[in-house]
């Protein structure tokens, strides 16, 4: 009740502060029998590890997962798989500095009005570490719906819009931005191929309804949209109803198996100034992001095809 | 499990088609010993009625609410409320001919992939007259919160934007739609005042993922975002971060005791062409869905404030 | 929350109370395309009206079920069914009486304990006129898993035990309970046939404890244990481990293929002295009990069918 | 949906394999700011030990926990607390023998038809192992519920009745049953004080019925009863209603305000014969058992202690 799980026959628990001990998840819900490759998850979490982007995050952080329980010779046991990423890094030190700085735009004076206590020390659960326990899920989910291709990329990045590869142009930007102690927002467009129609409910759990939810449960983003997304404001009922693919692979809430596709916004990270310059922070989230983005679409349209062969 | 639920600690259970016997909605979590006014509770449902904009919407539905339980002596018992809308307007007559109509951006097709089945005397489960529910939830929510102020506004309607109102030039617009079989969609904000800090839950119940899930789980809503919005795409973290009303009332998923502001894209419903000239479907769905949007924003809010008190 | 619903993928909600306007139940996962025939649905709601033992009680209560939605062209739509009995009885009168007698072993007390408000007319919520919602959902649950076959028998009722029929020797015993103002426990046990091994969870979602749930959740009910129950306490390892049926069906808490038992221990109604010699109350409950037992134990039975089905 | 959480808003989700790795439990909805003690939560965990009957069991098992989040200097942070034990026993060897060894009583044979594959080193998810969990989770739920004393006392064992004690008489017999690989059933009755009334809801989440899902849930629990248990089916409702005490502190499903307390029938452990002798089993699992019975109590009660406070 508290909010750390997610999904219904699927589902994920997380925990995990970015300075305590470690950050994990437990998933229920995985179907036995499917063959499991920690060089595979290792992967999906090296993709969200910082230094992606040349030149401006050095903080060194080797994510390593630890399966405590669900697997069994290279199987899933269909029970709770339990899977840990030990912090490293926690410093004892100077962190009672820390103890009265509420940066504007993080959950730093709003876990105080909520809990009456915070783990000062970074983000505490609020911190973008938290991801990590839905990349692994993502990695599961992903077991489940093997032939369904979900891709995210960046559409927008400060000032580059179109495919936004990271380019020499781009990451030089970046690095000054990082230079400046200042960070960047954007966007980000996900698509998604072979997914079956029929997914997705009629009422509340529609399947733009959870997919939204999945994304705007993600810290950094501030806006979520399907199909023709912002233009749908600008369109007439005759100019959209030509062509099925307009409604972004799903009517009614439900997918009508064409390719499903939907838009994020990302708001810059509001680390800055002195803080932002250590090195320690990036300059844009959104590179990161992807693969977590990933996996929490994953997750959705795992949890709701278990959810359509229950009745079916 | 078939999403017919929303909410936890308030939870609205809803059913009904449109063309069905009647639609209604069963609500657990009310507290008891609250005053309720059964006019006040038709007020809300009035202000969804079709025919809020002049010459437009023919069809007569007065949607009358009977409660069945949870309430005596005009106030709440603590026990389930459950509260139904008769259909009148159930013809038996022609609705052979629309058995093989699928309409595109509706359910129809979409139904038939996911059940096999469907009710094709109208949309069924996917019309709109499901969100009558919706409304009687939201009285009731905002008898929890009744300091909480929850107000919707469109700030666009097809080619109209800024704080638009329904006068003479947007109703001729709208007529003209109406004429010519057509639609339009648009945009609405949403901005919420005197809500207490502390409510929303850091990783996936945030209260901006809540709101989101709500939001997209309504049938004409292509888009959701909050605070500054599509803005926050072209921002730097220096630019945001001097001010935390830009955040739209909620840091870290939990609201701060800002106002709360967010909005929402809605797509032109889909119905064109001569059903559309009919005089039984709006040109533009956004002013009755106004009172929708609001119940859906209380019903989150008012289940994350009783989530909130159960651990302080 | 306020625990009206049960079941995960198949699931209940219920509403009314015995001296409001209706009472009902929403079924949510109910599967589209099954059979439906509101005679067979009477017919278990007939089971469990009053009048079972001849001369005992004389209310006139006609359970008469209308369906509000969810069902088209005798065809389960995969969409929520919701389905109410209007209460005929509820006259205006002497109820003011009432207020301040609170009976032992009924919920008066304890629902002014817990809500500060209670509808003194009758049990309200409380009342026995609840467990129509649940034959109900009994029915629908039937339809889930046809093959099946759910049998409860009256194993003790007062002084008689063994097969316990309501044969001219019970019945005179009932009619003397009634004419002194009292009433009687017994024993129920329940038989399950053809029932697929792999339902229910090796955790807390054990088969045993779901259908202990059930059970314990219907208000005469004070007791339940399965297989060899109460004797187990009494035997040695070796006693039991020499044959598979001791074990009531399950082992692990999940039905292994052999037929499932359970036993229910159920009090005396505890309505006593002049109000049950009135006519309106039953002696022993416990026969029209049988049908609510049947229900509930198909509840959980095709919640686990499903549940089992969605990861195969 | 697999059963591995239970708790609505204090919840715990356990995993872990007695062979596995470790095993483990996330508590969610544990409040923020309550004084942990890692020493307090050790002597709980050491309570279901073996070695409790002198000279039965000899497996050393030192399980110690690990708490990996949701602590903060010794407080909770109001974040999911995440504890595991590690399994220190798990020899490579000869655990190939076992793989076809299907044990009746055991969940060999069931997770087989559930799951078509099973850790075949031990009892896998459905070894007693388990319950470590669920100690750690009664501990914190003991944290919400300070005042309320739970306590679970052996009835019978065996031949021996009353309040047994484990005495020179009671061992000795234990100790012949394991010379012989024999394992014995038994009862337990827990009493629960200073409850405050008004826990528990009216219908399906009735105070008796989540308590004997909790009980029931727990391996070698095959009955339960409340109040004056198995001699209600011999009494009448004037014999009954005289004494408030006799419904075991609950009415309509309602804490009363009462003492609380109920029966327990247990089951003898199902492995006997050479493995039983091996000295790595007990030969009753009744007094191992007793901190887990009180710790389910406990987290029964803080939850529903929880769910009242959110509606008042």
């Amino acid at each position: 009740m508290r909010g750390n799980t997610f999904g219904k026959l699927f589902s994920l628990t997380t925990f995990g502060e970015s300075h305590g001990e470690a950050l994990g998840v437990v998933l229920d819900g995985v179907p036995a029998n499917l063959a499991f490759s920690l060089e595979d998850l290792q992967k999906e979490l090296d993709r969200r590890a910082p230094g992606k982007i040349a030149g401006t995050t050095t903080r060194s952080e080797p994510d390593k997962a630890e399966v405590l329980s669900g697997i069994f010779s290279s199987k899933t046991l269909g029970s709770p798989i339990a899977i840990i990423v030990r912090n490293t890094n926690q410093k004892s030190g100077d962190y009672e500095a820390w103890k009265d700085d509420y940066r504007p735009g993080h959950a730093d004076q709003t876990t105080m009005a909520k809990f009456g206590i915070r783990d000062h020390r970074g983000g505490g659960r609020s911190s973008g570490r938290e991801t990590l326990s839905r990349v692994i899920a993502g990695y599961f989910a992903g077991l489940i719906i093997p032939t369904v291709d979900v891709k995210a990329n960046i559409t927008k990045l400060g000032p580059f819009s179109g495919n936004v590869e990271l380019n020499d142009d781009v990451t030089n930007y970046l690095k000054k931005l990082q230079t400046d102690g200042d960070s960047v927002g954007g966007k980000v467009s996900v698509t998604i191929k072979n997914l079956p129609a029929g997914l997705g409910e009629p009422a509340f759990d529609k399947l733009k309804a959870d997919l939204a939810k999945a994304m705007l449960s993600i810290g950094a983003v501030v806006g979520f949209s399907y199909g023709l997304g912002e233009e749908f404001a600008h369109k007439t009922g005759k100019e959209i109803s030509t062509d099925r693919k307009n409604f972004g692979g799903m009517e009614g809430g439900i997918s009508n198996g064409e390719d499903l596709y939907f838009h994020l916004i990302f708001k810059p990270t509001s680390t800055v100034g002195d803080k932002a310059t250590s090195g320690r922070h990036d300059p844009c989230i959104i590179p990161r992001a992807l693969p977590v983005v990933e996996a929490m679409a994953k997750v959705v349209l795992a949890d709701h095809f278990l959810r359509q062969r229950a009745y079916e």
